[in-house]
């Protein structure tokens, strides 16, 4: 066993709180990582505060990790002690599914284990990244690349897969108009990497606070989703919408902007279901879908698309002692784009 | 002008009547077709009686219109005196957006002319196929193939196209697993054509009522969705599910029939919005999608395939006296499968 530091939640309305836990012996398959930073991801404030269902407490959260590996198992062959690596929303799953043996462990039918709040094979709850270290399955463990700081991966393992992911999977790329609905962690990342896969990219954000932003990012185009005309004037015109907005949203307005064979895809899931006309998908053919993270394999396949095409999400790096304040500023976006925890302030 | 003999609706609730009406005068592009049958559509009920908005009248009815070439206009090549051919829902469009001249005519983003009830050109309001004859402009005109006889091609322009577009266009074929839910008119013509592009098929209808005709279709399995374990057994087993019901329906339960990157195509429309949760799109990146009718191109291609495929609609042949009952037992799924009318007896 090893003991971590860690920052954890103690009930679903008290602050985060310094502590330790204890991390599970290093098994045959096992990675033990140093962890140096983690994100902070809007899924850990809903967790915490139960807003997602009843969790166990206290419960250390993050799924954005980024360290260097301290430990291998006798098992492990693809990582080595000082590697630079990176973990994201999941730890482990079945296996045994069609997913699973597609290559698409995000999608396990027999649901994932996710880094956090989740029941491990072990019958343990998963504790997060919000600690001075964690063992983790040798599959589930990703290679960061010399070129990309530690800093810098950490949102990647969540916001950069999640958009990522649609992206690649929905040919994002030359010849293609994509929009970017909201300018917040996944928002800013899915902008990026858009871009560089060679798509005209247009943000639809509420307002234009951030469109200086957006255009410094490769956006073409910025326009403010507050003032109705944007729908008019953009009517039929993308090929892909990738919705980063959990809040529920009027999805005929924002189908209306899809061309032919077009698709919206939501990656934030607000709780509630939302009213879809059949008819406002009838017009064009068009699509609504939702994805959720990505597999690891392309969770590889995007750490080394962002290293080649020299792609960072803006980061903002917080001492330990800050989560709390980070918290109240992600609930009122105001972060440019995704708050870094260095857990050396742990 | 031509005069034709039609059976026409007078107002919303009253029911159709013999009359007669004048077909326009063969412009240069034009086609004047003697019509042999036409099938009812269910959208010819919803037209008549104002459900799809207030009509003018009399409104002659009827998209799946079948006859021989009597006249052609001084620049059509592609047609002659003759000729089987027929005509679906629409019969013309603006030809200049986008999607016309990619020849998805049937997306026409100025919105294409429907065969009844639409704004022509000319400024006329549209009469369909409930007639002895119908002028229509050479573009709009199929061919039909030697082996369809007539009374089966009807329904294919209007049934035959609506499922065999989005059956095609997902690449419905072998290895796919479709499930196709209603067993009318779209649905007995879903499952055919399915089978015969190399599917596995599925049916879904509320009763197993038709189980018998579906296997005898090709289907592989038949379930009633009254059944609320048929739900439990299918989940994540389609990688395609075409909808022909209209009937408003819980999209979460359907949904969850998909597997990873299926997709769930509405082609009839109910007038409300439906709830839908993005956390049931999410769970296998499963996708929500409506298609409407197919391209001139399209319908052609469909033609051809039901011909090569020996392909045809079960028909319930009728005389024009009979239509007001037909659109009662339409009403009831009182059909097996298609009504199509005999224009001589008009």
């Amino acid at each position: 066993m090893t003991t971590a530091r860690a920052y954890a939640a103690t009930s679903a309305t008290d602050p985060l709180v310094p502590t330790t836990i204890e991390r599970r012996e290093v098994g045959p398959h096992d990675v033990l990582i140093d962890i140096a930073y983690a994100g902070i991801c809007h899924s850990d404030i809903h967790t915490v505060r139960g807003e997602w269902g009843p969790i166990a407490y206290p419960q250390v959260v993050g799924h954005e990790i980024v360290g260097t590996v301290a430990e291998i198992g006798s098992e492990v062959t693809k990582h080595q002690v000082g590697d630079r690596v990176g973990v994201g929303c999941m730890v482990n799953s079945c296996r045994e599914c069609e997913n699973c043996k597609a290559g698409m462990e995000n999608y396990c039918l027999n649901g994932n284990i996710g880094t956090y709040a989740s029941k491990d094979v072990d019958g343990t709850i998963t504790q997060g990244g919000y600690a001075t270290s964690v063992v983790v399955n040798d599959d589930f463990v990703l290679r960061v690349p010399e070129s990309i700081s530690y800093e810098a991966a950490a949102p990647l393992l969540c916001a950069g897969i999640t958009t990522y992911s649609p992206l690649s999977h929905w040919n994002a790329g030359p010849g293609k108009r994509v929009a970017v609905v909201g300018m917040g962690g996944l928002g800013h990342m899915g902008v990026k990497i858009a871009v560089a896969m060679g798509a005209e990219v247009t943000v639809l954000s509420q307002t234009l606070s951030k469109q200086e932003d957006g255009l410094r990012f490769g956006a073409k185009d910025y326009y403010a989703t507050s003032d109705e005309s944007t729908f008019e004037k953009l009517a039929n015109t993308f090929d892909l919408i990738i919705n980063t907005v959990s809040a529920p949203i009027d999805l005929q307005q924002y189908l209306s902007l899809l061309r032919l064979d077009g698709t919206m895809v939501s990656v934030g899931a607000p709780p509630e279901a939302l009213p879809i006309s059949v008819f406002a998908l009838m017009g064009n053919r068009r699509s609504y879908a939702a994805s959720g993270i990505g597999s690891i394999g392309e969770t590889q396949e995007m750490l080394d698309f962002c290293a080649e095409h020299g792609i960072a999400p803006e980061v903002e790096l917080i001492e330990a002692k800050d989560i709390n304040t980070a918290y109240e500023r992600v609930l009122k976006s105001d972060v440019r784009y995704r708050f870094v925890i260095d857990t050396a302030t742990i």
